[in-house]
């Protein structure tokens, strides 16, 4: 690993671009090279720009930095850039994150091409024999770069706990989600409509959480992906906690494994972040706690960094077959970090 | 309706005993004549005795009235007490109820004895025949009063709404709740404990809605309940709301009903307390709203001053057949109001 | 009172015009004849044009009223309107209120009119003496109608307590306040802006503060306000609550009343709006709580449906004279009420 | 520093406790050695003896040592004890504080012994030479060891900003609190108490803001403490924050320095522990933010790693000279924080 990578950064000033600039300060890999964001913060320093969320300090490098309009053009011009992370809202990221994708590797947390063809929905620890996509995109669409997705934040929690269960024979999920705020984005969630309340719906979340998986799960065939055979159910609200996503989760499983069985599924699950020790993969992908009342958002979310999974409550499920909880941090694993280990999974294997 | 009944309350300082409390005020058929309650309050008036926590004001003819202990000489000896409304904790409430349905009709918010063979465990507006276990209880018992139970807060409003849905062949049910803060009484949840949280269990609350109902949806053949053929699987979680458990329902039916015809099912169902026009009846049992992020705890637990079940986002699942939102108050209809409408539909039945 | 006068709601569509509606459901003086908004909103129905934020629901024939643009023209076109209410947000109130005053009363619950020496700054219990303002005020504008002004919400209830205080020399006062989310309107504060947190500053409500009360206890010498010789200090702070504005008051006094003296002057308290006895007129200005932990927003914000000021720790202070805290609802009498308040006053006062 | 003084902790299982042993965890000079508490717990290990709060896990070590009843036999017993720190109630701490400091130093973050003529009421950067009192003590009542005690956790940083104040000429205060729920410890504040909710009185708590801060500010003068001729007044509030009191403060100064001169008063303000480089001291005890709306809980209280108070919005005040916000994290530098700095200093010092 000769010397970092040069990154941009587009939508740098929303909640997940200033995610990404907390988790990648000192990253061993990557260094921050351009900040990008739309025509009104362009122009100005990062500091004036922003108004800044992070519990942690806003680092003085990073306050000083020019933020440059969001075209390939204006980032092109603020740098030499290896690669470019987007937090890009999904209604703008379909044509500007492809434009990008021309020149550099694009990885992007929008939902905008989670769904194309050639387009890879990686979560490292789950599917990264998908990245075989992107030669073939890269060449189908003439690109130098590429797209590379993550998914929908509550997907990829329930995504990691639904891989180690294919073993049994997973054939149906129900999930019920208690989201965070911090999943709407800033302003996001008015406090009126949230003190002493539960919103009990997310635009376009259980659509997102009931066709994804089918593609993370799924197989590559040397061409394409094919869909895994599970059928999803989802419900999705929004509860009064920052970070951290809460799901129950409902499983019909075609063996009959034992509860202990399943716990050592879950606790025994490792891929390929943890074989090549890239720098943002948790030791553990998933945590298991044993106590009757855990996972819980304010004291879980944080394991391993942010990055594991938190399981709990494994029992038998009367109509289904087992039903557990899953807790993950939903804007750092479910955003910024997943992002930045499905870049790490990339460079590993020379992807870009 | 000559002259009122006189009622006692049983740990009418806790908070359902107070919520009794207020909701007796000005009520047609009942009035307060005695209150009871553990050791420490006895003896005391109880304002002195009750640390109030309706938002409404301590009505003054109650503030200056004595407590007596819960028992059944100091009852009697306050009092001429027509029936009895039992606030107990499940774990006192056993022996001390079947003391009181000695002499007294006993209707009970505690665990201790929904699952008794010959107790009904009654919602008036589902299983109002049910009421039928009375006469058999008292002879079995010998009883000159008896016991009549409320179900779990939780498993009142779930039940409301899956009675409709028995016309459709409903087979399984999976629910995951988001319970408010005043179901687990008072001083009931840490703050700490649930500020920017979720606490993602309730003690033995899974058990009971898998079980009770089965009871309550069951049928009477003239001597005994025989349980319905549903199977339920419940994953039970703490919210910060302060009133309103809401539900996530998924539900599977052996027929085909469409959205609009379930719908339906759920506004034209009403029950004896609309048709005998019970003081604490509301127009409609459930109320059904058709925003696509509703119900809310905030907005919608008042619906029906408390007694209405509120449902909403009714619509077709890929596992399940179709899943829905429902909403109540849990300490109006899941408890005070609920024993209050018990008790109406009895004295209309001339049970008491 | 041969007819109900008819009124306009100026941005009827936001937190504080949902509450003039609220508020005015069965007014037995007013009814609403013309609800204006901004451009967004005009043409559509009420119902399609609002978020509707009140917990009680929308009334029915409000849902259908169509919604005019906030102009003079389209008002007058929409219906024949004796008088004016403006929750119309301070910087656009300026010139449109004038425009509307031309013609009509307008009360306005904006800040950009208040400090005008020509207009009255009403609190109908404290300082009505100050409508003499009014055909000061038309004669010297040329108008046939005329504009009222309410304080802010945080000083309307400070204002209240210090009335009484007067007659004992009132030299100094500290606030410190703990203000309701609704304060800032709709969506107003970002939840994750407040969640385990507090946000020390309110744009503009210190200056407020620390000037308004100056003209609202001021004598009017038969041309003008002469300011009150007070000084104040302000301190405002947004905390987690929905409603209701707490405020810790600390009064230098030049005379020494013991407690005792201090706390019956607030209990006798009574204004013209009593003595009217005007429909909206609490009949207690300021209650009085004895309790060492009162009062507190979700308890006692209702009091007097939500007209009057609660005061409770009345004690000796050791650095000014005494202190005290005091609790109003910011959105009824700190907005819309005391809107309707001041409408009423001026009605039966033949001031319109 | 050759060897690691070892310590005891008492009512290790409570709150405080519990930060103790978080803070303690890799403390250079410092290693826990016996675990102390009730008798409910004492022979326990601590992981079932307490029910753990804090985010970061329970120490794997900690978990598996005995609890032990705190009485000085068991202690004994239990190791060999250099120091001790105590966490315990105040109306307990009394007689049992001075039974270990027979034998041992302790540091207690107790109210009981406080305001003891000859023990010091100790913040490190602001009264070290009271230490002085530690010989004079020891000879007084004949013990091996001593006490010596920490301020009440809103005092503490209070007291820390009228320090660099006392140069101007500082003379009264007024502060009015909003106060986080951990510092009414666990359970403490009911979550129905306090959701919508602030709960303006807090027990004793003013009458310690009042009085505490003329002996910390108070002068030794070879025999006893002399306070400081300033005079406070408090107003005490509990608000819906986890950690971190947020103070306005407003102060009168013989002297009229402007606002850049307090502004540097407190960012040049260091004190004994700075200089001797204290391993628990932070860099700045006081931090300064320009920010117009800091400091607030969230994202302030971890400064200098919860050792640091944070100040905002200095301002000219109208009635006194100065007004200006201040936050501190209430169990670090108000609690656990607070009694390891103390001990430092005593052991920097010689003292034990």
């Amino acid at each position: 690993m000769p010397s970092k990578r040069k990154v941009a950064i587009l939508a740098a000033t929303g909640a997940v671009g200033q995610r990404f600039i907390q988790l990648l300060q000192g990253h061993p890999w990557f260094q921050i090279e351009v900040l990008a964001a739309s025509e009104k913060s362009a122009g100005k320093n990062y500091k004036a720009a922003c108004n800044w969320l992070m519990e942690s300090p806003l680092p003085k490098e990073i306050a000083e930095m020019p933020v440059v309009h969001t075209d390939v053009e204006s980032v092109e011009k603020a740098g030499d850039v290896d690669l470019v992370f987007s937090a890009l809202p999904g209604d703008l990221a379909g044509p500007v994150e492809e434009e990008f994708a021309a020149l550099y590797p694009v990885f992007s947390k929008a939902s905008a091409h989670r769904m194309d063809k050639d387009v890879p929905l990686i979560i490292p620890e789950v599917n990264p024999e998908h990245t075989a996509l992107i030669p073939i995109q890269k060449k189908r669409r003439g690109w130098k770069g590429f797209i590379s997705t993550d998914p929908n934040c509550s997907t990829i929690q329930l995504a990691m706990t639904l891989k180690p269960l294919m073993q049994f024979g997973l054939k149906q999920v129900v999930v019920s989600t208690m989201q965070a705020l911090s999943g709407a984005g800033y302003p996001g969630v008015a406090s009126l409509d949230i003190i002493d309340n539960v919103i009990p719906f997310i635009s376009n979340e259980e659509d997102k959480m009931e066709c994804e998986p089918l593609k993370i799960l799924g197989t590559f065939d040397g061409e394409k992906i094919c869909p895994a055979d599970v059928v999803l159910s989802a419900s999705c609200h929004r509860v009064n906690v920052k970070d951290g996503h809460l799901e129950a989760v409902f499983v019909k499983l075609e063996e009959n494994p034992g509860i202990e069985e399943i716990e050592e599924a879950f606790r025994q699950f490792k891929g390929e972040p943890q074989k090549l020790k890239l720098p943002s993969a948790p030791e553990n992908p998933i945590v298991v706690r044993k106590e009757q009342n855990r996972p819980q958002p304010r004291y879980d979310r944080d394991e391993g960094r942010g990055m594991s999974v938190v399981v709990g409550r494994i029992r038998k499920d009367p109509v289904m077959s087992v039903k557990y909880m899953c807790l993950g941090h939903n804007t750092i694993r479910g955003a910024a970090g997943g992002g930045i280990l499905s870049a790490e999974l990339m460079v590993a294997k020379g992807l870009c």
